[in-house]
């Protein structure tokens, strides 16, 4: 009884003073994200980096070993144990054996990720889809408040997310769930690249919302009047999103057409999403989502026009939390509950 | 130790002897349906009387509860013990107090059912929206097999359905979720009377289909050849969705039209539903759903065209197997699981 006890104390004394870590990263065919979290999703330390894809797989991997390496000196103590690396990342995934099967950001096929980063760092090595990745880092350590019924939209190049339902990561049958962006809301629209017709993503994301731009820039000649025009120099190749956004704020109507469209577009395939899964919190994340009030005050009013109350009624908005941090926050703290 | 040995044994011989029942019922407003089903889901009896909505609350309650004690007569070697009482109907349910809050198939407000049928049954009583009682009676008993991720479509007056997914039925924060026939697959396109604008069922529900039946007849005028108008006997208010499912049997080009707009409407919004969830299984059930080929061809000619393959690839169709009785025994489940 008394050697229990004994046993007992030194277990607890370990967890006070040996800091349990994950290492999250978030690995994008422009810059990785690392960063360092505590067991309970709090952030200790990130740093981000240029990937430089160009310089091909083996580099790639031997600086994100670097940047992990960094990140692991600066743990307080120096006494921590790192018990996981969680990746995220875009592209075709072999979740089970921790390989990138496909990914053309990275122009990589088939790369032992997991492989590379357990020889490097002795510890289990989990890859996740970084849309996914980002949904459970803003549920958990982010705008969801751990709220069981929460679903995350990313409004970027394209649309995607993730949704958590009943307080679980809904993944699917081979771990494709939560494609956002490619829910049809015109089954005679445009086609996609992806095969389906009138995706949400052709839209409503900031490449949809440039191209609208630049369409109006060619249409309207380079000597018109108005702010986007101005803007892009009459070049309708200088128009992303940010340069809409930018009109729109200066009055441009055109511009702020543009986003209202766009925010609509937004609010019927949420309408959907939202009569599909019943969440208590819609988070809206990744970079277009700062063009803000422009874009998601008509995403909401559709919303108040279309959805069914006892639905919409719960619903609570919130911006992401996280920001480019969710990716790696998520994928850390994925690897940390599959231990 | 010999006496808990002899207590294991006493519990195990319970078991054997007195089996546990539930009973699940279909509450509609044309017909109610009561099942008595094992705690594993096998259907030990089962009878189905009319309603009879307009004798009013009382007197349906009064002659359920007459039918549920006909069926208890019936159960083998009358040991059996009354577990729970599961009730799936339509309408707005507040599920924690057992209330039907607002049905009007059946023309009640604030109907307090849990409570007459405990009072009378001595047992706990859950209900259940009419669709998700089905869902979860064809994922456990039925043609879903238990498998992890299954979507249940019901296609019939309206469209409806469940989402079963990592194993769990998904509800909603308030219960809610699973509305499919309320997404939108045309965001421009007509009014639904939910309030959203072009939702799946006004494209393909039974009702749908026996519209644009009706349209068809009305259009082509009285002495038009086609089967559909000889069938009609030129009535456009005698078309449904059954009568144009039979001119269609009998080669009629603009019923079989319609059937595979119909068809195509439901793969669109199967491909939306399949890119978020990423089921393995697809139950099709509901009056409409018997239609067959000619509605269910389409729809999965569309689905092959639009879906991810990635998320294609895994997909089983399969056609309910419980029919009528999906949502008594799903009602059943759900409240043995309750337990």
């Amino acid at each position: 009884m008394s050697e229990e006890m004994e046993w007992t104390e030194e277990v607890i004394t370990q967890d006070v003073f040996l800091q349990e870590y994950y290492v999250g990263v978030d690995l994008g065919g422009t810059k990785m994200l690392a960063a360092l979290i505590s067991s309970d999703g709090r952030i200790i330390a990130k740093e981000e980096i240029p990937t430089l894809a160009q310089q091909g797989e083996g580099a790639v991997l031997d600086r994100l070993g670097s940047l992990i390496e960094g990140l692991l000196a600066t743990a307080p103590g120096g006494r921590g144990v790192l018990r996981g690396i969680g990746v995220a990342t875009a592209g075709t995934l072999d979740t089970a054996n921790g390989v990138v099967t496909f990914a053309t950001n990275l122009g990589w096929r088939d790369v032992a990720v997991a492989a590379v980063l357990t020889d490097r760092f002795a510890c289990a090595v989990r890859l996740e889809n970084d849309a996914t990745a980002a949904a459970v880092g803003e549920w958990l350590a982010g705008a969801g408040e751990g709220a069981p019924d929460c679903v995350f939209v990313t409004i970027s190049t394209g649309i995607g997310g993730g949704i958590i339902s009943g307080g679980r990561l809904i993944a699917g049958t081979n771990h494709n769930a939560g494609e956002l962006g490619h829910i049809s809301i015109d089954g005679n629209g445009p086609l996609c690249p992806c095969g389906n017709v009138g995706c949400l993503e052709l839209y409503a994301s900031g490449t949809a919302i440039g191209r609208s731009g630049a369409d109006h820039v060619r249409r309207a000649g380079e000597g018109a009047a108005g702010a986007l025009v101005r803007l892009a120099g009459g070049d309708p190749n200088r128009v992303d999103a940010r340069l809409v956004a930018a009109a729109a704020a200066e009055g441009d109507a055109a511009a702020s057409g543009i986003l209202r469209e766009a925010g609509r577009a937004l609010g019927i395939g949420l309408v959907s999403i939202l009569h599909l899964l019943n969440p208590q919190v819609v988070i809206l994340g990744g970079g277009a989502s700062h063009i803000g009030e422009p874009l998601l005050g008509p995403m909401r009013e559709m919303i108040e026009e279309r959805c069914l109350p006892s639905i919409r009624g719960p619903v609570r908005f919130a911006a992401s939390a996280l920001g480019s941090s969710a990716g790696a926050v998520g994928a850390a703290l994925l690897m940390s509950q599959s231990r």
